[in-house]
């Protein structure tokens, strides 16, 4: 598949994962994103894959935990309410050390919500997607193309760092259709899964145990300071963000996955006006680009987060800044997308009062 | 019951949701937080209660949402996995604005973990309890006594501001023992529950529905706005903290549960060396003392947030702060707590660097 | 209640159940049986009792058994399907010698089946409710006042030898309105609870442990021989059946339930025509009137079991007349209830061939 | 594997389910049939089959009815407690016409009962395996062998006639090691399965439903009815049985299983004293060997059912004798298997009485 291919954005990651290696996908149907599963029933017993509708969300996460502690590529994906019962089970997995891959094709809450395309789960994915100190990587697309791209690049770095990945997608990105390319991912060189626990045979002899319950308070320190020393290193390679404009922004729109499309255009449209705005778009939700954005505080005079939400990566970005600079937050929920209207509004506003 | 009587964490709760007038209480026995099912198992039936053990925590969060929009008091507690099991379920009843009271008794995680105490579920409590923008009241007690009046308190902020509350206790609280007074919880004005699902008689005919889902997303914008309305209120009005030598302090520890009570101690002992030690102890974890702490950075030179974990509040320390001064971490995990030595050392060793 | 009061059967069995004491209702919503926990849910509240809808038929035969441990009367009720799903935890109930009421409106089957009425789940009632040796007692009623007055009879019997009963009703007769009189159900003196499982303050201090397991095989038969010596007294003391027309009938139908109304119809339809039929109405199904059948055989030449089934019931007729004349089976299924045409017919054919 | 093979009965049977084309394996562990689940564990990812292990037994039998619709051989294993939770979905697979294996290793029972062997399921088997009307293949293996080669033959039979098969054996002849010849398993012509929802492609377009809903209850009668004449194709074609020494027996011991050794050893032993016994050792428990045991019954004089229970397979042998002949039972419960003295005492006791 070296040409583009139209697709919506579910099916791209579905293939995506497939052309990665994924041989293991364990769902439970939720709205927008029924057709990565569908997809996925489709194609991977034709891959010598294996495709199951679980019992319900709490049973696929589980299962996602076995197929990963066997040191296979497994995935899950759901939709918001469907992620929160996935809650213990992604905590288990990263207390194991276990790669996996998770989409969340976020859709409005809280509760049932709408289903409606949403950015409310920023908190839930980047900071209380379960219990106990754990973060998991956190990735979000912004196009069909990076629907498919970062699929595979969560697969490498979650192999790499032993850790949980998450495309937190959207239901505009998954319904959406573009072209897309399977022939560019990059490789990386993984490690060995020599941790499994996939038969004696395969290393010799010798018996892995997957585990997460430790008595002794200072061995669950240990180990919890070991996962954190990797959390470093995720930190520090791993940051990945798009820049647009910022080299002389006063307003930085700071805005990622479905929303940053729409602050482009804006800022292209402010531009048009005379107003200098730059748009920083984080691809990696964590690792945060606190560097980065803290970097341009340095010179660029306002920032605004622009989310489909209340307001949450805003405590990101504010983090980030460390008082340098204003931070304001502009945003719709519940399902809708602000328009470029909106955001240009939004932008003039600021303008006025830098 | 005026006087006082000597109770453990766990029963001080219990008992005070009793007295509160909690009439549900539906529970999985998971440890450290067992003891709160065993009293309720003993205690609901002679007051008219019902104390069910459910099938599974899900079971149960489901179970408290119906007792909820019937329009009683009802409560459940588990620990930390139990809580990410549930939170599908907090995420519904936040989204149907029901007032109801969750009990975390905190053990080591994540994954499994351990069974020793632990505030590693700060950002799960504070953020990520489920999917969508929503808050809860999160109160941490630091005594027996608070175990009990905190809950009583919780319910009353529960139903007047019709969302869920939880007391984020640990391991350690839930086991001590210490004497408590029941007689003196405060009472406030609450209410009628005009919205309960109680059948057509209690409110004149008109047929109540309690709901989260609404396909057009004008509607679930705005129903999140009207509840962001209130949770204003809830930030303007009920934030609580306790300061302990902050006047003059040059080092402000911010601790809360039971780790507030080892930066007490090792205060105390600071300021014998002349070093000029203060305690802010948040008692509300949301609502923060976010403009308490801002203004104690107009004047304090450097502030520790010292938490049993590898730092989660430490993010609400530096919001609070904005850049006026440094913020650091200091903490353990995994179920250790921090000893009054170690954090008098950190102290000193902060004061050095100022 | 002393009048007649116009109900439906389901709602029948359900405040007959209370009228009988029970304070415990568990179920899960099935067509066609939900006005009895519809029912349950209104009523129980205000007799002090619980209504609880569980997670699942599974579960909600576990409550069945929890409550029934503790020495209450509870009973649960669904149709077909559920009655299946809850195998498991008869069996469970009646190796720990629980008594309880299960009621199952029966619909068509296998499977989903349909929503009409249906006898066919006889064999499942009577033989194979669940795995290992066991037997419940079956009550049969053919009117709304049965549905009633067997409620409350079934409760008594289940009490007195320690085994859970069931209610084996159909569609039909739960959705049918008759007249019902409440106040004229027998009281039997009924033995202490002595064994139930409700405290230690209850009986002296002595510590009840409710079990269904043994490790040791010459305990469980030992606990399985005393169990059928229980059963021997059933089927001695408890058989419960109505004649009509059998004294000098050369055809004798058997049916149960609704089908006993229609042929009793044929009865006097073929009487009409000189043709001596008439009805044995078993109203226990176990125990079955087996010796009141044999006795009939000495005299009647032929019977004809008439069932909403391909043929169940038939089985015990055969093994009462053992031979010693011919017996027949008569029918429809998938929900259809045969016309007093049909039986007629069917009448007339065999009073051909005698 | 020419060979034979020194094998455990549970091994032997999930060997000879993998030899047959079986592809699919669905559990839930449970002794004593635990060794079934581990050998496919290990087996199935090397013959590109899957072995899952599933969150319930409910999951597991309802996964087994996935793979069957899809029209693969699939079977589950499971022991007493175990079949009686997946009861709802053996009327389902019934009701859709699907075949597939089930695997019973007797336990005792009731309830959670014991480990040991036993045979108390043969009511639950043979006519309560589910609500509605419906009947399964029932066989029954007596050694190691059979173990295999009635698994093989099940799922041809299944195939066949479209229906589920079971194997019902016990603890005993699961946990017995014995030497097994896979190498002359039987093959039948079977037909394809242009039923079977497996994508539109598999037979030219055609969309295969797979159903057991019927709002008409015509409709749902009409596919019952069709469904017994494929039974009645079973009862006629399929009948299974193994005869000793019943030519002239006077004392005909009917028995299956392991009590079928035992009786055999009886017969032997009762011959040297010059009593006529024989035994007629049921292998299809349905289709029950009725029509050969009316036969023998114009000759012998007398017959006992000879099983591990309170006597159920009696109520087959009564049926098919039909008065003709006095039939006794004669049994131990709880785990406990007959032994040969027992047996042989009771032969003795009999023929005195002849």
């Amino acid at each position: 598949m070296s040409d583009k291919v139209l697709m919506k954005g579910n099916e791209a990651i579905a293939e995506a994962a497939i052309a990665s290696g994924c041989l293991y996908f364990f769902g439970y149907p939720i709205t927008p994103q029924t057709e990565i599963a569908e997809y996925m029933a489709k194609r991977m017993p034709k891959v010598g894959g294996l495709c199951l509708q679980a019992e319900s969300e709490v049973a696929a996460i589980n299962m996602l935990m076995g197929a990963s502690a066997a040191g296979s590529r497994a995935m899950t994906s759901s939709s918001s309410p469907g992620v929160s019962l996935k809650s213990e089970g992604i905590s288990y997995i990263a207390g194991c050390d276990l790669p996996c891959l998770i989409v969340n094709v976020q859709r409005g809450g809280p509760g049932l919500g709408g289903i409606q395309p949403s950015q409310q789960d920023y908190y839930q994915a980047t900071r209380g997607v379960g219990h106990g100190d754990l973060r998991i990587l956190v990735l979000a697309p912004s196009s069909v193309q990076e629907m498919a791209s970062l699929t595979a690049e969560a697969f490498d770095l979650a192999d790499q760092y032993r850790m949980p990945a998450m495309i937190l997608a959207d239901g505009a990105l998954g319904q959406m259709m573009e072209p897309v390319d399977f022939s560019a991912f990059p490789k990386r060189e993984l490690p060995e899964k020599d941790w499994a626990a996939n038969g004696l045979s395969s290393h010799g002899g010798k018996k892995n145990i997957i585990n997460s319950l430790f008595i002794d308070p200072n061995e669950l320190e240990n180990s919890i300071l070991a996962r954190y020393r990797r959390y470093e290193a995720v930190e520090k390679n791993e940051v990945r963000y798009e820049e647009y404009l910022t080299d002389d922004a006063d307003i930085v729109f700071v805005s990622f996955g479905i929303t940053a499309r729409i602050c482009k255009s804006a800022v292209a449209e402010l531009r048009k006006d005379g107003i200098k705005a730059g748009l920083l778009r984080p691809i990696t939700l964590w690792p945060f680009p606190k560097a980065k954005i803290s970097e341009l505080a340095d010179r660029a005079k306002t920032f605004v987060s622009v989310e489909m939400s209340m307001g949450q990566m805003v405590d990101d970005v504010r983090l980030a800044v460390n008082g340098k600079r204003p931070v304001s937050f502009f945003g719709r929920t519940g399902g809708i997308i602000p328009s470029v209207e909106e955001v240009v509004a939004e932008g003039r506003k600021i303008s006025e009062n830098i």
